[in-house]
């Protein structure tokens, strides 16, 4: 039997997603409380690695398991030994027709940022932050050069070990919510840093430091060392995967309402 | 010259606002932060002290000083030497006739609430948790009693220092965002542990587990044997006070538009 599962966690305390030595990755958690639960080794797929500081509002990982339980035990029993900042959110159980990675036909991020010539605090960790104001028409322009399928090695990071650097970006949506930036990525598959590359120039942008058309440049020359400074993983959520509906998988979980 | 500072922070890592031989209050590090930027003892006084784990939207802090500089100064010069999850939002000069308590009309606080089978994990720390749904018109009906002047010694803690058990609730007000609720408070003052508690039978209620009218046979009783067990401090935010208008005092800081 395949089990899914709808993960979210603070990426504050931790290295990342991916399993590491010393254990303190989401991974080596989700797989230390699955282990706990079942008594037995578990391996688990996700769907999106996150780096280390970044977000996780909707995670999807699944594993093949011999063990039967009901969704609900899978869920609280999970939960019960993950530390209070991840939590599994849905549990589905399916069958290996279903690849959490493989099955998904985009991705979607927000990256949240604070717009204030004073820094954050409270949300200290949880928000990116921009001292200078944003124009948001100049960024909508330069964002509109991404949209569709392009060769995104200007915004790759040297690491990145995707097989291409051509994505399809679906959208990049913007909103605001009084000093509150929350701007929407969906594509189907993102490079390493990616957003946060995008980001660093998108903020350049709309600080009136670069025009919108520089954009475009930096996504021609296919170069990493023409774009911006990689921005920081505070503010960055990885909203989940979109799966066809027939999978039966919830499209997002209640801690995205929690985002300003 | 007397300086007034707005200042935000994130309760989960303190023992409340107030001073303490461990070091380990708001206080102690807004007046090491502001020692150092001075290089003088400052003494401050706030508007409204919050327990350990209470996060500030816009705790109000006065101190008198002989030093000068412009308002920007008080902000910088104190957020340089302050940890990431403290903050100056804003800094006015004024003069000794202003008083962060004396002065302030009515306190506002914000109460975050996850309604979920599932408990929190991204915000963990930064909301209060139920697992059963809540019922909006039973709680309103229940906040209703508590609307005015009353004797609160049902709600007040042990250890609570006010001269008076008598305290005037101006509103309760109830919001709702996908799984969160919002519940704002508005009194002359509170008293210790006065929306925990008032937080604590809210729940209750809004669960089904006692009808609106316990609340007012709780607040008639005069007695702290009757309410509810104090609820948690996680998802409750001093929103500061309100002064009048004529001292020029912000009346939020943009971390305001960051609750759900």
């Amino acid at each position: 039997m395949r089990v899914v599962l709808g993960v979210t966690y603070n990426g504050q305390g931790y290295q990342g997603w991916q399993s590491q030595s010393s254990g303190q990755t989401i991974q080596d958690k989700l797989e230390a409380a699955l282990g706990k639960f079942t008594a037995q080794r578990v391996s688990t797929l996700c769907a999106g690695r996150t780096d280390a500081g970044v977000h996780g509002l909707m995670q999807v990982v699944h594993f093949d398991t011999d063990i039967d339980r009901d969704t609900y035990s899978w869920i609280r029993g999970t939960n019960a030994n993950l530390p209070k900042d991840i939590s599994v959110q849905w549990a589905v159980k399916t069958t290996s027709e279903f690849h959490c990675r493989a099955s998904a036909l985009s991705r979607r991020y927000a990256y949240v940022l604070l717009e204030s010539p004073i820094r954050p605090s409270v949300e200290s960790g949880r928000v990116g932050w921009t001292f200078n104001n944003l124009d948001e028409r100049s960024m909508r322009k330069a964002a509109d050069y991404l949209i569709g399928e392009h060769d995104f090695t200007s915004f790759r990071a040297a690491q990145c070990q995707a097989l291409s650097p051509v994505k399809h970006v679906m959208r990049i949506d913007f909103h605001k919510r009084g000093a509150y930036w929350r701007i929407e990525f969906e594509a189907n598959a993102f490079l390493h840093h990616m957003i946060r590359n995008i980001m660093g120039c998108l903020v350049q942008i709309g600080q009136g430091k670069k025009p919108p058309e520089w954009m475009a440049e930096v996504l021609a020359a296919r170069s990493r060392k023409v774009a911006a400074p990689t921005f920081s993983p505070d503010g960055l959520y990885f909203l989940g995967p979109r799966y066809d509906p027939q999978w039966g998988m919830p499209e997002r979980t209640p801690a995205y309402d929690a985002l300003p």
